[in-house]
């Protein structure tokens, strides 16, 4: 990042209001559709579930980017992606947490993302049923619902609160490094998917983790967690990139990040 | 039930509108303290969190009751009991889902309920930080937000989706049923604390089960249940009293409950 220029910087900034635009127009989609009676389930090749409105909402914000920033590429979780190759790409998730939308619980939420040169430079989390938005962007203070947000400080590790999605994603390769950080935390809870990482943002809870996930899963993250002031890396130390390996976590206090790599790491 | 007259029944339902302002008067107590910066967490004799917003939010009920229905007994999670003898006593949980709520994730709830010689006859889950309320009274039909609700069919139990607090909370006794159940149905989810009854009631999900609950846990979504279609039994198939074994399952669908008993059952 720090190749980047003050005017790049800027012009990544005024491309919040757009990236606000995408998010509302994916709301549109999705909130009508959800505790919908006869919403079809459907299952993916990966055993994910999708339905009509992750596929209507990333459709409206493909849309919006090829009429105002045709230049610019699309990773999205439903289509084909376009122009990986270019310098801007929008990585989207129209539902993250489907498992949720698709059982009424209101924690789901859209992830809009851009990445430059296959770095995460602003990111959206918004939950629509709950009717809250994280905001971030490289250079400037991370928003919820409008607010500057920060992460808190963790004088010890003992006193964490950690979230997860689900025990049942983990293999026998990764969940030796969870159950050994879940062992030195005070807590750890499980479903919020993409809510956590904004609670780490808020600093309502001071760590969020996940396994193999995918670039529209948490590029999207990364800048809100970090305009907050916390940390996020993958297991091994290095900042998530659009190729990435996918395992993520963010540590609200920066002081405890070391910590909790050796810990995932089994140390 | 059979032995309640139609008098009783009235005189029941006539106290609906008190039940609700208790539920708002925990309100008062529980929504302005969530969230809030410095609420410190203390850990009872039982290894769970407790706040001043658990506190408070259990007293003002309390004093309502005390003001209005001196005869009524109380049992409530912060206070010792009053009157457990009488024929009429609220189970009061000011707040369900505290490690929620001390993780600023919102779905915690209020649980009032009202026990007549021992069965659950009237319950609200009240949801403040989502605005959302459940009220089950017996005869008639279960509301959400003012509006009747209904679970929804299942026609295999195949479909199903199955909701619990925490994985955690199993032990060697009852997680093998819990695993058994898990392997037949479509996805399990975790976290949820009252509000999983809630969504049983509404018709998003079709089962939730706990594994060694307390009376103030269940007692509430006994009526809720019930009153929208649904069975909540203990896991051997008794209807919930206020001296339970705490072991409860709530099936949307009545045909489907001897299924999910025969599974928990390891059958």
């Amino acid at each position: 990042m720090d190749a980047m220029t003050d005017r790049l910087r800027a012009d990544i900034q005024a491309l919040v209001p757009f990236a606000e635009r995408l998010a509302d127009a994916a709301r549109g989609e999705t909130l009508p559709r959800f505790r919908s009676a006869g919403l079809a389930v459907e299952t993916k090749g990966d055993l994910s579930p999708v339905t009509a409105a992750d596929r209507a909402a990333e459709a409206a914000m493909r849309t919006l980017i090829a009429a105002e920033y045709p230049d610019h590429g699309i990773l999205g979780e439903e289509q084909d992606s376009v122009g990986l190759d270019r310098e801007f790409v929008w990585v989207l998730d129209p539902i993250d947490g489907t498992r949720s939308f698709v059982t009424g619980s209101p924690l789901w939420g859209t992830l809009v993302a851009l990445s430059w040169h296959g770095q995460p430079v602003l990111g959206i989390i918004d939950s629509p049923a709950v009717d809250e938005r994280w905001i971030g962007c490289i250079g400037r203070a991370t928003t919820y619902n409008g607010e500057p947000c920060r992460t808190r400080t963790l004088p010890t590790l003992g006193q964490g609160f950690l979230f997860t999605a689900a025990p049942d994603l983990f293999t026998a390769t990764d969940r030796p490094g969870f159950e050994a950080l879940s062992a030195r935390v005070a807590d750890r809870r499980y479903s919020a998917d993409c809510y956590a990482y904004g609670m780490v943002a808020s600093g309502w809870i001071d760590i969020a983790l996940d396994p193999d996930t995918k670039p529209y899963d948490y590029m999207a993250l990364v800048p809100v967690v970090e305009g907050a002031g916390g940390v996020m890396t993958e297991w091994s130390g290095a900042r998530p990139r659009i190729d990435g390996s996918g395992w993520v976590v963010a540590v609200g206090d920066p002081a405890q990040h070391d910590a909790v790599l050796a810990a995932l790491a089994g140390a």
